[in-house]
Formats: structure tokens, C-alpha cells, sequence
């Protein structure tokens, strides 16, 4: 098998800190974004998108999305657990992972696929797609993100990890949600001191520097 | 235990049928959308982004998001599996539920909630932002849905399913999208024969009426 990666990108991120809690090591290829490799007729015959991660199976078959990818490892490779063992414990770190997705993740995104010159008419990350920038946007995004930090902040003043005792995909998504958000000059408030307290210790973890 | 549901609503129904195809029958609570009960004092108590469905447990948790209380209950009840058994059913099921979600049913959101009185100021659903309408959005929408239609349709050329043999999760969650997205005034055309052969056999299925 073959992982298609990127080094800046968040998805990908998000797969190589999963192997690393996981102790797993798979074959890498780097794709290089700032080139447009990912837009070229090779890429584009592995994942039609343009996107990454992706991950060559053996067989050729080809699978996409980052969730979907480390939840095939976590198949595979049952130990430690990051998607939960109990009922509750799977409903916690799914229900979190849904929301760091749809508020943090999502107001990063908006921000910065709908500003700048890099992804003009490229507001979406579909290769296959031409979609103008809605600067607007930007403004929601920012509105998103201030929710969510202070929903994550609240979450965190009596808990360890975001699901519970145990660090879990939801850590993995926040972490690499927040430090992507830099780049959309979205920050963490100081005062968020549950959070701050989290994301240095997230960031301590080695699987961190995957 | 306790399912807050809601007639109408996309989300709710996702639950539902996936309860419908378990044959889990859950003790519900309707919440009346309408007339804006899920963003009264008493909802806002129970989940205070106002959002349904909710699931409340015996020890007074509550558990959040469709997709995290379908997996608490694919954990509980694991016949039939709608999630898969083997890992790359496990990585095909999630990659196609991601897919759709974020190319379709975003789609038919981004119409939805950026065009109509009804969700002025309301155009993310959380309760506790307001959040303007951004129109132009509506034009992405239905750029992102013709080509979530075509890669369905291409997808379901060789396959009874979405994910393979099974009827999986990722085909609740098709189903709910397309019949959500009407209100949205996206449609299946009449050429994807593939995936109108597709939605008919969902929709035949009894837990469709659910």
C-alpha cells in the first residue's frame, strides 16, 4: 500500500499523527501542493478530486478521505484504541469529531479557500470544480470560530482529552484543526486557558510532529 | 432512554432509519420544528445548539449528532452492521458517507439556509449564532450538487449500493439527502439512470417510511 501525503496540508496531518499514536508505519509518497501536484493527470488518476490523503491498496482500489482512511488503520490495527471501545465511548469521540469538523475545521476553510489569490476559483477542494470565492465567508468563518474555541475551552475545564480520559481522534482533529487555523489567522484567545492547557499537551504527544 | 426527534427534518431521519433497518425501536420525543420548540429554554437545556436529534441517556447524557448516535447504537445492536465488517467495508462506507455529506447534503444546506425567510439570520443551525444569509451560496450549491448527482450516478453504475453488496450507512445517508435536498429544489435528473434505479430500491425499503 501507498499513502499519498503532503507535508503543509491538514487532512494528510491528520492520517500521519493517527499512524504515529498507532505506531504504524506506512509507504509515503509526498504530493507537492505548491506545485500543483496534486492537479496533474498522474494525481488526478489516483484521486480524481485532487485531494489528499489517499491510500493505495494493494489490490489498486483506491480510499479517500482522512476519517475513512484512519478508520480502515484502526481496523487493522486495533491498538491503541482512538475511535473508543464502549458504545459511549464511540458516540463521544464521534459526536466531538463531527463538531471540530463542522464548526472549527469548517470556519478555517472558509476562510481561507474564500480569501487570497491561491485559491481563486477554487473555493471548494474539488479538482473537478470551478467555484468563485464568496468573501462573506471569511466573516462567518471567524463568527464559527469564536463559538468553537469557546465550546472546545468549556468542554475541556474537566477533562483531560476532549472524549474523556483518553486522547482519541477528536484530540487528533482539534489539534490539527487549530494549528491549520493559523493560517487563516484564526487564533486561540489567551484567555482560554482549558484549551491552551490542551493544545500544549496535545502538541508535547511525538505522534504531534508526524 | 430517549430519542428527541423531529418529523421533518433531514438529520432525524437519518437516525430513524438506521434505528428501522436494526429493528431498535427507541422511546421518542417530536419536537416541533415549526414552531420553534427546539429553540425554546426546555430544548436548549437538553442540547443548547438547539439542534435535533438528541439522545438522552438513562444517566442523563446526552449524546449529540446523527451519525455519533447511530455508531452508540451500531455498538449496542451489531446486526445487521450498517458501518461494515472488514476494514475496507469500514473505510468504503465512511468514505462515501463523507462524500456525501460534504458534496450533497452541503449542497442542498447551502440552498436551504441562504435563501427563504425562514432561516434569516439562522444560516448555520446553531442555535446560539446569529449568522446572515450569504445568496451566492446558493449558486455553489447547486454547482456542488450536479457534480455529487454524476459521481453518485458513476458510482452506483456496477453496484446494487453505494458502499458494495450492502445496504449501508453511507445509503441512509444518501437517501435522506436527496429527499432532503427537494426542499432545497435539487433534484435527481431523469438521465442518472443508475441513481434513480438506486433511490427507488432505497426508498421501497420498509425502514424508508421511518
Amino acid at each position: 500500500m501507498k499513502l499519498y501525503d503532503a507535508p503543509w496540508a491538514p487532512s494528510p496531518r491528520r492520517v500521519r499523527i493517527f499512524l504515529a499514536e498507532k505506531g504504524v508505519e506506512v509507504p509515503c509518497e509526498a504530493i507537492d501542493l505548491r506545485t500543483g501536484e496534486h492537479l496533474t493527470d498522474a494525481y488526478l488518476r489516483i484521486n480524481p478530486r485532487g485531494a489528499v490523503p489517499a491510500l493505495k491498496l494493494d489490490d489498486g482500489e483506491v480510499l479517500c478521505e482522512s476519517a475513512a482512511i484512519c478508520r480502515y488503520f484502526e481496523a487493522i490495527h486495533p491498538e491503541p484504541s482512538l475511535f473508543g471501545r464502549t458504545a459511549i465511548q464511540i458516540g463521544r469521540i464521534e459526536s466531538w469529531t463531527r463538531r471540530i469538523e463542522g464548526d472549527g475545521y469548517a470556519a478555517a476553510v472558509y476562510v481561507l479557500r474564500n480569501t487570497g489569490a491561491a485559491f481563486k476559483d477554487r473555493a471548494i477542494p474539488d479538482a473537478g470544480l470551478n467555484v468563485a470565492q464568496i468573501p462573506e465567508l471569511a466573516a462567518r468563518g471567524a463568527i464559527m470560530w469564536e463559538a468553537f474555541v469557546d465550546a472546545l475551552d468549556a468542554r475541556l475545564a474537566d477533562r483531560a482529552w476532549i472524549a474523556g480520559d483518553d486522547y482519541s481522534f477528536a484530540d487528533i482533529t482539534a489539534l490539527v484543526t487549530i494549528d491549520f487555523a493559523r493560517a487563516a489567522r484564526l487564533a486561540v484567545p489567551e484567555h482560554l486557558a482549558n484549551l491552551r492547557r490542551w493544545h500544549g499537551e496535545a502538541s508535547a504527544r511525538p505522534s504531534a510532529t508526524a
